[in-house]
Order: structure tokens, then C-alpha cells, then sequence
């Protein structure tokens, strides 16, 4: 069976660069934004429209009380989307070795018993590392003021949480959900992951 | 300045042991039931009155909306042991590097900026390493039944939080307090330690 590492990371706390760097000391595959772009192809929907996707709950247009039953009153896409990030975490995760950030990766692959990091930080210390790496996903978070950078971290980290409690039903972060949660502020992610591996190994 | 490494711990997840054994890897000085002999031994009071009086939260006898402050309501021996752990666990912060375990020591020297740890794990962990394992701080926790043992694992860390939070003013075991939340369920403490330390270092 294949060793899996999946990574929950509150926006701005360098839970991706954490997870990258695991997977290269490890000799891991390694999978972000990949599963989009997977995705994307297998729906025919764009990039940014899955991405969009899969980091908001979605809105349901009707109660949930109705006689039909939850899956059934999903809107459309989602369902698709949701589906194929199903199938595709479960394929990639059978291929080998593989560090997941994100995507609920730890519930979709509860049953593979995964090791379960959450990586999250002080506001200060993921406001530093936005002004200082700018972040891969949100191109322009170098050019926003401190005020607009913490508006945006409080924006995604919440569009997260609900993202993740709607399809898991576990609280986002919540410590009992993972094997290890690290807190990054003022820490150096080189070192750190050389010895999250050794943990992980 | 001296390193500091605190260990916050669930009863029945090993952070005991796994405190220990950090402390021999890196060579700090480990404390943790000598606070309590050291309080005695100041306070001339036994060492198991010291022992209850630093796992439960004070009784207060009346509200706290009086006209006196909060210290000055404290029942006498509670001041008077919580001002010598204050002063104890200072002294040994000021002494060498050294690994805590417990006793608000996280709270207490925060302007040190200790490496503040919290170990946890699942119930049916907890419980399986008692039986294995006992506890040193209670003694019979291997002749208790299964139930017992789960009453026990539960009102030592209800005491233990509801201390904690009645001293900080923070929640026990929420991970915004600490630099590193460790799940010990099916751990290698002695594997876990080795990495763990590298992390601290």
C-alpha cells in the first residue's frame, strides 16, 4: 500500500512549500494544483472556474429538507467536479508514494489511514510570508496593502473551512481530525521539513 | 537564554514519555513531578495536597464580582502554591535548557518564548496505554477496568483543562497556543522523540 501524506494549510502559513519540500527529501509524487488541471480535462470545464469550485462550499438553491435527497439538489458542476477530484485522489493516491495538499484529501483517503498534517501560523507571520513570496495561487497578493492581504486571508482560510466541514462534516483545523499540526510563525520551512519527514517516514 | 521546550499533555497520550525523552536526546534538564516536591518542600505542605492543588482549579467561595480582586479571593494554599510553581519554574528556565511537562509552564514563561508542544490522542490509545503502561502519577491505572480507566482518562483532563484555562485564560489544547500539536495514536514514542527534537532544536 502506499505511504500518503495529505496537508491541510490555513492561506499564508506555507503549508504548500512545507508539503513540496516533504516530498522531495522523501522522493514523494507530489500533488497541488495538479488535481485541477486533471480535472479541468476530464470535465472540459476551465481551470479557474474548478479551482473556484473546490475552495467553496456550494450555494444551495433550496433548503435541504426537501424529499430529494442531498446529493440530488447539488448544483450540477459541483457534483461533477466533485466526483472526479473523488476519483482522482483515489487513483493518484494508488500509484505511489504521494504527498495531497488540500482537497479534503485526508477524508477522501480516511480508509488508507494517511499521515494528517495541518500546517496554520499567526495572522503577522502569514501576512510576512504573502508580502515576502507572494502566493502562487492568488498572483497578485504582493501588490495588496495589509489591509487587503488580511482581508484576503480571512476570506479564503473561511472559504476553506466551509469547503471542508460541508464535505466531511469535521471542523477545519480541529486537531483531533490530524496527526500533526504545525504552527510555522517565524519558522524556517527547510529545516522544518527535514524533520516532518523523519515524523512522517 | 536558556532553551525551553514545554510539553502540554492529554492523560494517557504518552507526552509524559515523550517529554522525557526529548530531554535525553537534546541533554536539557527535565522537570516535572520535582516541581511538585520542590513546592512541598517550600511549603512544608504534602506533596499529594500540592499535587491536587496543581490539577484542579480553585474552589472559589464566592462570586468574583466583589469589590476585591481575583488574587485576593484565591484560597490562601492556592496562592501560595501557585506563587512558589511561578517562581520555581522561572528559577529552572533561568538555570539551563530544560524540557517541562505541564504546570501552565507554556503560560507562565511566554516572554521566553518556549517551544510549546501538546500531545493527544485518541481515546481507545489512551486507554490501551494505560493498561499497558500505567501511569506513574496514578498509581493503579492498571488494575481499573476498562470503564473505569475511560472515567478516569476523562476527569483528569476535564481537571486539567479547566486548571489550565482557569490560569491562562487560554483554552487547554487548542492549537493556537502551541508551536507544535503532536497525535500519538499507534506512535513509536521513542521514533517520534528522535524527530521531534530535531524540530525543537
Amino acid at each position: 500500500m502506499s505511504k500518503i501524506i495529505t496537508i491541510g494549510r490555513e492561506f499564508g502559513s506555507g503549508g504548500r512549500e512545507l508539503g513540496g519540500r516533504i516530498a522531495e527529501i522523501l522522493g514523494y509524487a507530489y500533488y497541488d494544483r495538479e488535481i485541477i488541471i486533471e480535472i479541468a480535462k476530464r470535465t472540459s470545464l476551465s481551470e479557474t472556474y474548478v479551482k473556484n469550485i473546490t475552495e467553496h462550499k456550494p450555494v444551495i438553491p433550496f433548503p435541504l429538507h426537501t424529499s430529494r435527497t442531498f446529493w440530488a439538489v447539488m448544483p450540477d458542476f459541483d457534483q461533477v467536479v466533485q466526483k472526479e477530484q473523488h476519483n482522482i485522489i483515489r487513483e493518484i493516491s494508488q500509484k505511489s508514494d504521494c504527498v495531497i495538499v488540500g482537497r479534503c484529501a485526508d477524508y477522501i483517503l480516511r480508509d488508507e489511514k494517511p499521515f494528517r498534517i495541518f500546517v496554520y501560523s499567526e495572522l503577522e507571520s502569514k501576512i510576512k510570508r504573502c508580502i515576502e513570496k507572494g502566493n502562487a495561487d492568488y498572483e497578485n497578493s504582493e501588490s495588496l496593502s495589509e489591509k487587503e492581504l488580511k482581508q484576503k486571508i480571512a476570506q479564503v482560510n473561511r472559504a476553506r473551512a466551509g469547503y471542508y466541514e460541508f464535505y466531511t462534516g469535521q471542523k477545519w483545523g480541529d486537531k483531533a481530525y490530524y496527526d500533526l499540526c504545525i504552527n510555522t510563525t517565524n519558522c524556517d520551512i527547510n529545516k522544518l521539513a527535514e524533520a516532518v519527514a523523519k515524523i512522517c517516514q
